[in-house]
Parts: C-alpha cells; sequence; structure tokens
C-alpha cells in the first residue's frame, strides 16, 4: 500500500507528554498496520521551544530519528544535543525528553515497538 | 542511548533482494536492540538507478519512508512514483521493489517488524 505525504493527515498536540507547546504528529501508519506489535510509527515536529516531556517507556521501546532541526535530549539523568541523523534509542525502564532548542522546526521519527 | 550520525557505520551492498547496483545500508538499530521485535531498522541508500529486488514478506511487515529522491515502487501488482514523505507499506503475504528513477541518491527508512 501507498500512502503519498498528501495522503497523510497531521494533528496537532499542546503538552506531549506534558512538554510545552505545540507538537504536529502524522501517522505513517495506523494501530491497525501496527497489527498490535507497536504503538506509534509517526513524524513529528516540534515548533520552536516545544518539548516532549520527560517519560519512562515500560514493556516497549522507542526511537526517535532526527530529520532536521537541532534539539536537546534528556535520556535518563545525561543531556545532549542531537541533530539531523542521530537516533535516540529508549527501551523498557528507561526515560526520556527532547526539546526543540534550534531557530527553525524539529523533525523527527518516532517509532515505538512493543516488548510484550 | 544515543548514536550521532558519525557513530553509525555504513555497509554496501551490490544487488539487494537481486535487485541491480550499489545500496549504502546503515543500521540505525542492532538486531539485539531490536530485541527479536523486527529484523531491520535502517536508513538506505539507493545510488541512481539502483534497486532492491521485488520480493515477498512471510510473517513479518515493512515500512518504507522516503526521505530524499524519487523512486518507482512495484506494489504487489501496481506501480506507483514515490518523492520525499511517501510511506510504502507491505506486510505478510505482499511483495515490492523499489528502484531509483532519479538524478540523485534516493534515501529511505526502512523498517522490517516481526508478526510471529
Amino acid at each position: 500500500m501507498i500512502k503519498t505525504k498528501n495522503d497523510l493527515k497531521s494533528i496537532t498536540v499542546n503538552g506531549l507528554r506534558e512538554g510545552i507547546g505545540i507538537i504536529n504528529i502524522t501517522h505513517l501508519l495506523s494501530l491497525e498496520e501496527l497489527k498490535n506489535k507497536g504503538k506509534l510509527f509517526g513524524k513529528l515536529e516540534l515548533e520552536i521551544n516545544s518539548s516532549i516531556g520527560f517519560h519512562k517507556h515500560i514493556d516497549d521501546f522507542e526511537v526517535y530519528y532526527i530529520l532536521k532541526g537541532k534539539g536537546l535530549v534528556k535520556d535518563n539523568k545525561a543531556n545532549y544535543i542531537v541533530e539531523e541523523g542521530d537516533v535516540i534509542y529508549t527501551t523498557s525502564g528507561e526515560s526520556h525528553s527532547l526539546t526543540n532548542i534550534g531557530e527553525n522546526k524539529l523533525e523527527l521519527l518516532a517509532v515505538v515497538i512493543n516488548l510484550e
């Protein structure tokens, strides 16, 4: 099945995972297409200064793949600056947050795969 | 865990899935990190005219997310042109191929998740 960029609809959330500001989410796959193997396969766009709040993963792992922009990741207790091409991997029992610290949108792919 | 773009190593294959030409594969996650939930989480770069040969998926599904360039997808029996932002979803029992028909590299994310 092909879904063109124009077929895909984005939704806007304010305060994702108790973060700050506006984030646009484009679900590339539906939950049905993920067939209970994952919770999210989407492209996220964080507006300037927006953030995904610090949250813990249990019984799943998440991958962020940075497409564009500049972010600050809190990865458990450490902080890192991330840019295009960088990968953040957070498995069960671990926590992370992500803040757009750049001067443009921060774009990334976010994928959550179930471990149960 | 953070993996910067510079940490990630790419490998070069010639004739992926019996396709034509050179493809560079950067594994964003290892099989260990995929924890038996998937077979591939990688970035692929197809040189001009290179292709991933037509192949069938059994007991898994694959997502291609086009990052840059222009490709021709054979999705089961239909052909489509795909570009940046397009998604190709191929589940168990289905087949696909992908050919770079653009004038630059064709870059995409490829993710294979197990259904068993």
